[in-house]
């Protein structure tokens, strides 16, 4: 579709998302009972008993989907009613694929202690918090502070989510090349949220020899200009505390994933590369490279963030099914461990790895039921 | 229903309120419409165009029914657990009743300031703010400042629902009892947030003989314990500048309107009044005085906030027309002259009021566009 076709469709529905009432108010009985003074009984209980409120309101199925708007797709800063939309149609996709109660809450805020202070205040009525497009480093500290504080589920979905996919898509990918993940030498071009998470749940997957690098190049322990979560993740990383451009290091490197900007990358990088190099270009919606040139470059297995090619390395595997396990079993913690199970659930529901297929479709229908059972 | 049978209510149903996708997501087609990329067009634009949300969005047609659970129904402070089943009882209303996508959001603090930051910067995304069962003073305040700060409509139910719904009734039955409204002597028990906007908005009406009494006794200019929104009220009434216990200033006046707390009103009060008296017994879930002993003492006209009773005052009959009709025109603030016509509107739906006749029902048809088409 073009944009116009694209903004007639939003235009057309007004919103994609509605409420719906779960009873109706037929008659007096109706409002009596679920409201005055019928509810009096309800709110008595609750308030001596609030751990009921997961049974007994719509804290047993809702997720609040929070952005600031400061880092939207691949528009950057543009603000709570740019991040609308976004945030309306990951609501729709919580309920159309995970039967989630989930809403979008735009923030008027983009200062880290206000956007904190604003979800705890906010918090007891939600069965969970999805963070979304709020920008590095601020979205850390954000996450942090929140899954401290709070006993519902906090995710924030472009770190966690992405690297969730981003893991399940590597396991099979390393299949399809015939290479040990954990002995894949791994590029990550990009040090925000995505970046940072991938890094780090690849590392908890056992892969040891992981290069992150920012605008700055290469990020390695030691280096001058690091802010407090980039000397994190050069601790964790860069084994061989190698400097220098992305051309530099990623000379024979397994693995390129792009979670930075278009067009970064082009065939002579993937010639570089090892034999057999896999590329994951997510840059959305221009890829880092596209794949037809990473083809020409000799990549072996090619993702990107797109349903327009194979391998759609998307979110919406993750997020629905996290949640719907979090919310079916109390989990108040997404955990590491939790994180990897989820991965290598969803890279277990491609039977046969191919160059074409190394992860579910996201219209799967077995795809959230499998990632919920990992969260337990 | 017993509270046993209620409870069970609300265990059966989880929850009152949830969402409903309004478009489907069954092909890729949808996906990238909805969701990424297209909905990046729909985020440019909005980025662009803020005003634009509320035709492209859940702005459109969303109201926030915010809660700190300091003052719900006869219950006190419950806090936002105990709140949460009422503000669900209304968001279920307000689809039920006038097609409106309200979610509760239950606060967990009371800090007048606080509520005031946590919803400025959650607004961006709400058509609409319904504060609810918040204690006064507080309320005063935040109602206050979020008016000013917004370009949405904002309005504390329990002030201006209850106000409008009060002086509907009330014009009704000056009819059935052949007195003049403006002609009246009110006297309101309860200076909380039902009892200054009752007084503020009968005042506005034409009524100028109105007495408000709190636990100190009757309210009055000079009168030395009295708080900042107590000393504006005493400006605003009490003409005689009457004091003394309810015993006291009710003698010879033509209508009581309780909103204080069950069963401070006996026959006795009642006789003490003028002949034909009207009486409003609106604490629940138990009145003031129960309409058979209100009856014994020679009240002409009776009201109460309980079903089972005639003549329901509730807030029903207001909020979800109110919140239709700014959202429907885009009216940004509910005036004091919008509140008068509501009232008007309402009182207009009973054609021939009598004493068991003085409000429509709530599940009238009629109501919600009758009060809708006042907010212009």
């Amino acid at each position: 579709m073009t944009p116009n076709q694209i903004l007639a469709a939003f235009k057309r529905t007004g919103a994609r998302i509605e409420t719906k009432g779960r009873v109706k108010l037929k008659d007096k009985t109706g409002f009596s009972t679920y409201y005055t003074p019928g509810v009096g009984v309800a709110s008595t209980h609750l308030a001596k008993h609030p751990e009921d409120a997961r049974k007994l309101s719509v804290k047993r199925n809702s997720v609040a989907v929070v952005s600031d708007g400061s880092a939207v797709l691949g528009l950057g800063n543009i603000g709570p009613y740019g991040a609308l939309p976004v945030m309306e149609g990951k609501a729709l996709i919580f309920r159309e694929m995970a039967g989630i109660d989930a809403w979008p809450i735009v923030l008027s805020t983009q200062d880290p202690d206000e956007i904190v202070k604003t979800v705890l205040a906010i918090a007891p009525g939600w069965g969970g918090i999805n963070l979304e497009d709020i920008k590095a480093p601020e979205c850390f500290e954000v996450e942090r502070r929140l899954i401290e504080a709070l006993d519902i589920p906090v995710m924030h979905d472009d770190q966690h989510g992405t690297a969730i996919v981003v893991l399940a898509g590597l396991m099979n990918a390393a299949k399809v090349v015939k290479k040990k993940l954990v002995g894949l030498r791994v590029v990550i071009s990009g040090a925000g949220a995505a970046g940072v998470a991938c890094a780090k749940l690849l590392k908890a997957a056992g892969v040891h020899d992981i290069i992150v690098l920012d605008r700055g190049g290469a990020i390695y322990l030691g280096r001058p200009d690091l802010n407090a979560s980039k000397q994190e993740l050069a601790a964790l990383t860069n084994p061989r505390k190698a400097a220098g451009t992305l051309s530099e290091v990623l000379i024979g490197a397994d693995v390129f994933i792009g979670v930075s900007g278009p067009g970064l990358l082009t065939a002579d990088h993937v010639r570089s590369m090892a034999k057999d190099a896999i590329v994951f270009a997510l840059s959305n919606p221009i890829p880092e490279i596209l794949p037809d040139e990473a083809k020409r470059g000799g990549a072996a297995v090619i993702a990107t963030g797109r349903s327009d090619f194979p391998n759609q390395i998307n979110n919406a595997l993750v997020f629905p099914g996290v949640f719907r396990g979090a919310l079916d079993r109390g989990v108040n913690e997404i955990t590491e461990a939790m994180k990897l199970k989820a991965a290598k659930a969803l890279a277990a529901l491609v039977a046969k790895p191919t160059s074409g297929k190394i992860i579910p479709d996201v219209l799967d229908k077995r795809v959230v039921p499998a990632v919920a059972k990992s969260i337990r």
